[in-house]
Order: structure tokens, then C-alpha cells, then sequence
């Protein structure tokens, strides 16, 4: 089956929905911020998606990126959809004018990318670590470095890495060992070992800028003592820079991104930044980065739920419970009340988890370009707390959902003839890089909930029960509901914070808990804004409305209660 | 690191905590039922899985097994070490005497393929399909047929498979079109095709004997008209039968086993058992096939934990919480509660599943051979009711628990070089052979447990409770909560079949929550065995006894939730 881009759904949650274009047209003038450009924008991307990219992706998964003598070949096709993808505009529809960008708002490059990456996540990782670079340089690059590289990489003529790993120094960045040694002309040489670089080397681009984290001679030990430096592949002059790759990993899936370790051997570069500020200049970019990958864990459960619906509707096998058509030897079995429940609680997941993840990308702007401060202090106070979140919940939803999906199909959906199992294997690693979802969950509870006793969590859940009616409607006993979760949920927040101060372990083992909590009241409350606006009444979403109340939402209660044991 | 034993572990829980031995004896003997007997048998099993069987593991995935013009050609060493594991006399193990066999408990075997499934679940396949073609022949076979194949499947010199599957027909065997056409010698000849076959065709043993559904002329429709046929790959007079092997399913792991498509051309067979009465011969060895699948799960759940332990207590990142060694800059990730919760919670699953599957291992030898029939009759009572949910969930948490430990290793994990992502792609399939997990549900709550208003699953789990002490010692805490959840769990059922009546289809939504919940009570039920034995007060079994309360054991409030949701 081929994939689809949800155009309609789409729709519907950003503009009708989270009336998207009202919330921003402050924020980004109402030129930009017109629904009908939009609509535009997003018919013209699906139709790129579904032709250019989607077709490519078995063909990523086999035979995938091959290394030769530190080259790497992309799979047939992939070279010219690329060619294609930025030479169309796609890599700036974000980026600023000013840079040759189209200066849209980011929730519109988000739903491409959620396309992108459900049509075919190999692919899209090379075009995926633009936007970062791109932020990165813009904020902290030279004026010099920019002439050379930001329009380039704004346009996605070249592409770009973040080379932050090394084989010691994971999750703990403070460990890195890579060095850069001043020289006479102002640049510097970079030497040293990355590996599990996406896109460290392979033929879509010419040129392949790195972003590389290294220490000065002079640095101190640990995180505060990394530095950022652009290396590229290619010289200003034309010549190779002393960056080699060496092989790249055979992974679990994924097999259409090359995975590169990479040797930086007297490597020339430039600094990005303030010397020993390297790890403040690419978190410039975190939120953005960390919702592009819950937009992946989206885009990929959105695919899966494809793959699955299509084939339950085709398949044959049993007879459904209840009253049925005598004449048939079996049923389709989406019937089956399994199957059922399998698909309508992964599209209560998609949709919910849309809705979430484009009201973050719209904050995303707010926090910027809101003329009100107060609007603009709400909007980072969404994105510092929700994104964690959604990084880890959409990711772990989207490989445990994929995996249920897959159950649909049987021993088929073991072989590699449906697509299913390769989605399932391709979404794994988005619930471990860009900061594993172990994580996203001490950053947000350890890091952000705690040190303010719970204040600032409390701040955004009042502003989530706020924008519940407590009206006597058919769907008030949801929001009341909703609303007792969220009290709930800060008070075992609350209670958490005091815990620590006799015992420094106890939030860290419940951390998990509490971001999956907190996903759930989120999705909660999706699902509320969603169950009141008048076109959500067919089955189109009631379906999956009811999935989430019946199937998805109970986990709160459990959740709580092991946030609360852990404080009693 | 190397694949090692639980030697230690299946000990003590099977001899200390169960004493199985004693209550063996009664049913099958004294001398068979003998702990020292079992332990020299248990050590040399452990010996050979480690030695000749676990090194094998990496080959098996890649380059796994190749399909060449019909021919099937497996790893290199896989024919080698099967033929010293038959030579050895492993599959004999718990074959009758009469057979060539030793005659040991089936508990053994059951421990033998648990342990060869965690070190190599694809080289496992091959030898785990004998058994159950063993007892088919035994029970059906005529008598000319026995003295031709029985000995030769005993022994393992020739392996066996059971061709069930069409393309069209997975779970639903009623749809089965595979046809037999009667000879004058009294063979038939076997046409059609057949799909998933696990080892179908391969180069271990020189002959294959294909057990084959199929439907005589005079077949009524549906699963009530399919017979069961042996067909050998080569035929008595040494021809080649005709039985042909189209191609090997690529899939998503378990490379090490051939997935064969197979097509039978004018294939010469003979009947097992009565016409017609095929599917009946099959469940002959249904409950014992389905504890395989389940210690399947438990060996590999156990494998992945050891990985991961072994990594964890070696890999350094970042500082744990709370008091530490300053003079470090990182510390061992086995101490960050995140880590050791994973580790603990499978852990919590490997001893408590083990504990579970080897009673139900005892309760199969009980069922057949025990002398009291109310003993006999409440032994089949157990393997009715809890195959279905160890089956299910032992495979579920085979594969979400070695995605937790996956996790463990971060992106490294990923790749294929520490074996983790091997084990979470070949555990997938567990989850839907031998019936799916989906299936299993059903056939525990709509088959099992409804039909009779709940009364059986009521005995059952008043045997249970029967055996948890009412006292006031540190445990009782536990024990009365576990005696309230099997309360709970049996009203609720009994609910179910209440809410039956008039809604056929409201079991079907929540038979996955109904098995879960009968799993965790079980579950509970062996950690308060464990518990109060004296061995198990040292830190081997104290922290994965406080992840399970503390972890595990919570989930089962929100089943109960649901099912009671679910008639409410």
C-alpha cells in the first residue's frame, strides 16, 4: 500500500482545531500566518512526499548505504530525490528571508518533516539535521562564516552534521576528547575520533558541513569545557579536509541513514561561538530538534497504522463475535474486536499526539516573536516542559505501536514483504538518539519540575485545565476528569520535590512514570479540545476518541499511584 | 560476553523452592524423579548449550541461512553441532523408554530448550519441532508407521516440522485447501502449498519428515474436515518424495531458522490418526508446544538481561544521584536507578516466569502419570489455564523486555555488534507462532474460562491462594494483597460471563487485559513461593523481588479496571 500524506487530518487539528493561524498571526504577521497558504504549502509537500520519497523507501532498507574505501553510496534514488527536495525550496520553508528561507512558520516544517519521516525515516534523516546547523549557525557563527555557509546550508545545497559522540562519551558529552589546536590564520585543527555521525559522508551533496565538539588546549574538564567548530568536507579552495570516514555501523534498521564514524585528523575548522560555550551553541536548537523527532515517532506510527488498517481490511480470517453474515467462511479482520482496538488506540495516539506536537511548534514561534512578554515567557515555559515529553512518548509509542501494528499482520508482518517489521526496526533508535527517553525523563522532571518545587509545572497545567470548559456537556465528566489528573499529577510533583531532599535517588526512579504521566494528561487534553469541535463527531474520531478514553487513558491512574508509593 | 547457564538459579527454584522432586515422584517414579540425577543432567545440558550452541549465535543472524535452487543451506556449524546434540541424545531426553528415550520428567526438556532458545533461538528452532511431531506419532501413528519413523524422530537423527500454514489460512487452519488423494497401497497423494515452515528444507539431518493438514476427497468444509498426513522428504525406498522448497521468507530476525515455502506435488503420505480428526491429533501436543514458546521468551528475556548486566556494569556515564566517589568522573550505568530498574524488572520476570513454567513443566508429567485422578485432574486444570497466558506473556516480555535492555546500551544498542538487537528482532516471532498472543487470550477467556461461568478459573485460583500462608510475617502484606487479586480477578470473570450474554462481542475487547491480569497474579503468586523460601534473602533475589512489587505488580489494579470498565 502506499503510503499517504494525512492532508485532511492535518487540517483540520492545526487549522480548525488549534485555530493555528489566529495564535500566530501576532507572532509571525498575518501574511504568514494564513490558512490558506498553508493549505497550499501542505498539498504541494504531501504531493513531494508520497511521489519523491516514499517510493524510496524499501529500496533504503535494502540494500541500503554501502561504504567503500570511505566513500559512501546511498541507495539507487536517493541522490536525485534529494536534488530534487532542495532545489524545490523544501529544506527553507522555515528559514528567515533574509537567508533565503521562506520564512513560514516552524509548524509547517514540522508536519513536513512528520511526513517525511513516516514516508521514509532513512531518507529523511540526511534533509533532518539541517535545521539544526542552520539555527546553530545563525545565532553563533562569524559574519565571515556565515557568508560562506549559512545559504548553502539554509537551502540545503550542502548538508550538515552534529559530530557530538565518541565511542566513551555518549549520554555524558562532558567525557569528549576531540581537540583543536589554534592556528596562525585564525582557524583551528581539529583532531579526533566521532562515531554514530548520521550523514558523516555519502554522495546526495557535494559539500557535508560538521559541527564538531571539541576541547581548546586551554579547556576545562568536563561539559563546560567543549568548544563547537565548523569542519568541512570540502575546502573554501576545493581541496578534501582532513575528515575520513572509516566505516559505517550496521544497525537494526535505519539502514537508508549512514551511521559514520568519523576521523578528524588535523582537520581544518572554524570556532562557532565563544570558546568553551560549545554545548550552549547547539542547545540553541534542542527543542526544535527534540520536536522534529517526536514529530518522526508521529509520522512513523501514522505509517505503521497504515500499513495495518489496510491490510485488516483485506484479510480474512475467522469469523467476528456477534451477529455476521451467515454466507462467509470469515471475516475481514478489522472486525475483530482485537484488531480493533489495536488500530483505533494508534490512531488515538496519532492524532492526539499531533495535536500536541503542532501546538509545540507553534509556541516554538510564539517564545520568539511574540510581541507580548508574558505570551512569550508562557510559550518557552510549554516548550521547556512539553517537549521532553513528547520526545519520549511519541517515540516509545511509536516502536511499541509499530510492534502492535505488526500483530495485525501475523507471521506476515515477520517478513520483510509488508514493510511493517521495517518500521518497527527504523523507529527503535528515535527513542534513543537526540538524548534517550531515560533522558528526556530526568531532564524534565529532575531538571525542570524539581528545582521549582513544582511551580512551573503547576503554571502550565493551570493554563491546560483553564482551556477546559467546566461545563455540564456531554463531554464534561472527560474534563473534569482531566482536570482532577492534572491536580493530581502537580501535587505528586510537589511531593516529589520535598522527597528529595532526604533521599536524592527517589525521583530518578520514577522519573519514567512521571513523564509518562504527564504524556497522558497531554494527550488528555488533546483529546478534549479535539472531542469539542463540531466536526470531530463522526467516526472518523470518535473512534479512536473512544480508544483513548477506553484503552490509552486508565494508565494515568497507574502512574500516579507509583509516583505517590514512591513518596509514602 | 558468553551466553552462561542459569544453572545455579533453575536449581534452586526448581529443586529448593518447588521441590519438584517430591512432587514428581508419585507420578513418575522415584528414580526418575531424583535431584541429583537432575542436577548431573541440568550441568551437562548447560555445558553443551554454552559450548557447542550459544558460539553459534552471531553466524545464525548473518549470514543466516541461504535458499539455493531448492536447497536449503544453513550457517556454517549449525549441521555440526546438531548432529552432536542428536548423537548426544538431547532429543531423547523425556522421549518413553520404549522409544529409545531416557524417560526424564518433561520439566528437563523444558529447562534444555530454555536455555538453548537464550543462546540461540534460530539453531533452536530446528530440534524444538521434534517434539511435538513425537507425541503426534506416538498417540496417532498406525504401527507400521511408528516402526518407520518414530525411532528416527525420538532421537533427533531425523528432524520433523508441521505444515499447517496457507498463504490464506494463518490463524484460521478452517481455511486450509491442501488436498489428499487416496492410492491403492494405501498412501495418499499430498498436493498443495504451504507457507511459514520451519525448517522445511535444510542441510542438518539427511532426511525431513513433513507432518501435513490437509483435506481427503470427502471432506466436510471447515477445520472439523482437515487430516493429518505424513509426508517424508525422502521416501523409504531412498527417492526424493515429492516435496519441494520455493524459497526461504526474508524476516525480520531468526535467521538462523529456515522459513520455508513449501509446495507438495503428488507428494507420497500416510495418514496419522483418524480421517478427518487431523486438527484433534495436533492439539495432542498443543499445551507442551505452547510452554516451549513460553520458556522460549524466558531464555531470551534471560539472555538480554545478561547482556545487559554485562554492559552496564562496565559501560561509565555520567554521576548517579545521591552519595558517590568524588574522585570519579563517571560512574558504572549499572547504578543510575534508571538502569537498574530495567535490569531488576526483567530480572523480576526471568526468576518468576521461570518459577511458573517449570510447575507448569511438572503439571504436564502430573496430568499424564499421576496416580490420584483428582491430581491428575487438577494438573490438566493448570496446563488449561495457564499455558495460554505464559505463552502470551512470557513471549511479550521476551521482546519488550530485551527493547529495555537494548536501552541499556544507548546508541550501541542499536548496532549489531553487542547482540542485543538480535535478540529483540528474533524474540518478535514468539508473539505470533504457536497462535498468537491475541489467540491466547481469547482461547483463556472465551474457551476456557467463560463456558463455565468462571467455575474453573475459580478452582484454579483458590488452589493458589490455598497455598499462600494467612500469617503475620513480613510477606503477609504481599500475600493478602495477592489473595485479594485473585478474588477480584475471579468475580471479574465471572462478570465477564455474565455481560456475555448480552454483548458476544464484549470478552473479545478485553481478553489482552484478562491474560495480563492472570499473569501478574500469577506471577505475584510465585514471588511469594520465592519469598519465603530461606535461600532467597540475599540480594539475588531480594532486588528482583522489590522490582517486582515495586515495578510490576501495580499494573495489575489498571487490568482490573478495565475489565471491570468493560461490564459496567
Amino acid at each position: 500500500m502506499a503510503w499517504q500524506p494525512a492532508l485532511e487530518d492535518t487540517r483540520f487539528l492545526l487549522i480548525d482545531v488549534l485555530q493555528a493561524p489566529g495564535q500566530l498571526a501576532p507572532a509571525v504577521g498575518s501574511e504568514m500566518a494564513d490558512a490558506s497558504l498553508w493549505t497550499q504549502v501542505l498539498e504541494e509537500a504531501g504531493r513531494f512526499v508520497a511521489e519523491q520519497v516514499a517510493p524510496l523507501q524499501a529500496v533504503g532498507d535494502s540494500p541500503g548505504c554501502r561504504w567503500e574505501d570511505g566513500e559512501v553510496i546511498t541507495p539507487p534514488g536517493f541522490r536525485e530525490a534529494y536534488q530534487a527536495f532542495w532545489q524545490a525550496g523544501w529544506p527553507a520553508l522555515a528559514c528567515a528571508a533574509e537567508d533565503g528561507g521562506q520564512g513560514l512558520p516552524w509548524v509547517l516544517e514540522g508536519v513536513l518533516y512528520e511526513w517525511l519521516a513516516g514516508a521514509n525515516h532513512g531518507w529523511t534523516m540526511a534533509p533532518g539535521l539541517l535545521h539544526g546547523a542552520y539555527e546553530c549557525l545563525r545565532h553563533h557563527g562569524s559574519d565571515e562564516l556565515k557568508s560562506r555557509y549559512l545559504g548553502k546550508i539554509a537551502n540545503g545545497e550542502w548538508l550538515a552534521t552534529m559530530c557530538l559522540t565518541e565511542p566513551h562519551a555518549g549520554s555524558d558529552l562532558g567525557l569528549v576528547r576531540t581537540r583543536a589546536l589554534p592556528q596562525a590564520d585564525g582557524s583551528w585543527r581539529v583532531s579526533g575520533s566521532k562515531i554514530f555521525i548520521s550523514g558523516g559522508e555519502h554522495d546526495l551533496t557535494d559539500n557535508i558541513v560538521h559541527l564538531v565538539l571539541a576541547r581548546l588546549p586551554d579547556a576545562p574538564a568536563g561539559p563546560k569545557g567543549l568548544s563547537l567548530l565548523l569542519v568541512p568536507k570540502l575546502l573554501p579552495d576545493g581541496r578534501r579536509n582532513g575528515v575520513h570516514c572509516d566505516r559505517i555501523e550496521e544497525k537494526m534498521g535505519l539502514h537508508g541513514s549512514p551511521t559514520c564514524a568519523m576521523r578528524f585528523e588535523g582537520a581544518t575548522g572554524w570556532l562557532v561561538g565563544e570558546p568553551h560555550r560549545g554545548l550552549g551553541a547547539m542547545f540553541v536548537m534542542m527543542n526544535a530538534a527534540r520536536v522534529h523527532v517526536a514529530l518522526q515517532g508521529v509520522g512513523l506510527l501514522d505509517a505503521a497504522g497504515q500499513l495495518a488498517r489496510a491490510y485488516a481490511s483485506e484479510r480474512e480470517q475467522m469469523r467476528v463475535p456477534g451477529p455476521r453474515d451467515a454466507a462467509r467462511a470469515a471475516d475481514p479482520i478489522a472486525g475483530h474486536p482485537a484488531v480493533r482496538r489495536i488500530l483505533d488506540t494508534q490512531a488515538a495516539w496519532v492524532d492526539g499526539m499531533r495535536l500536541l506536537a503542532y501546538q509545540t511548534g507553534l509556541e516554538l514561534d510564539i517564545a520568539k516573536h511574540h510581541p507580548d512578554a508574558h505570551r512569550r515567557e508562557e510559550a518557552a515555559l510549554w516548550c521547556s516542559l512539553v517537549t521532553p515529553v513528547l520526545k519520549a512518548a511519541c517515540t516509545a509509542q511509536a516502536f511499541h505501536g509499530a510492534s502492535d501494528c505488526l500483530q495485525v499482520f501475523g507471521g506476515h508482518g515477520y517478513t520483510r514483504d509488508w514493510g511493517i517489521e521495517q518500521i518497527v526496526r527504523d523507529s527503535r533508535v528515535t527513542m534513543i538518539y537526540e538524548g534517550t527517553n531515560e533522558i528526556q525523563a530526568i531532564d524534565l522532571l529532575v531538571r525542570k519540575c524539581l528545582p521549582d518545587g513544582g511551580a512551573g509545572v503547576g503554571r502550565l497545567f493551570a493554563r491546560l485545565a483553564d482551556d477546559l470548559p467546566a461545563g455540564r456537556d456531554a463531554a464534561a465528566g472527560h474534563e473534569d476528569m482531566v482536570r482532577a489528573a492534572l491536580r493530581d499529577l502537580v501535587a505528586a510533583t510537589e511531593h516529589l520535590a520535598q522527597a528529595q531532599r532526604d533521599d536524592a535517588e527517589a525521583p530518578f526512579w520514577v522519573a519514567g512514570d512521571h513523564l509518562q504521566a504527564c504524556a497522558l494528561v497531554l494527550l488528555a487534553w488533546a483529546w478534549c479540545r479535539i472531542g469539542r469541535h463540531p466536526g470531530a463527531q463522526g467516526p472518523r474520531w470518535q473512534a479512536p476518541a473512544q480508544a483513548f478514553w477506553r484503552w490509552v487513558w486508565p494508565e494515568v491512574g497507574m502512574r500516579l499511584g507509583l509516583l505517590r508509593a514512591s513518596t509514602s
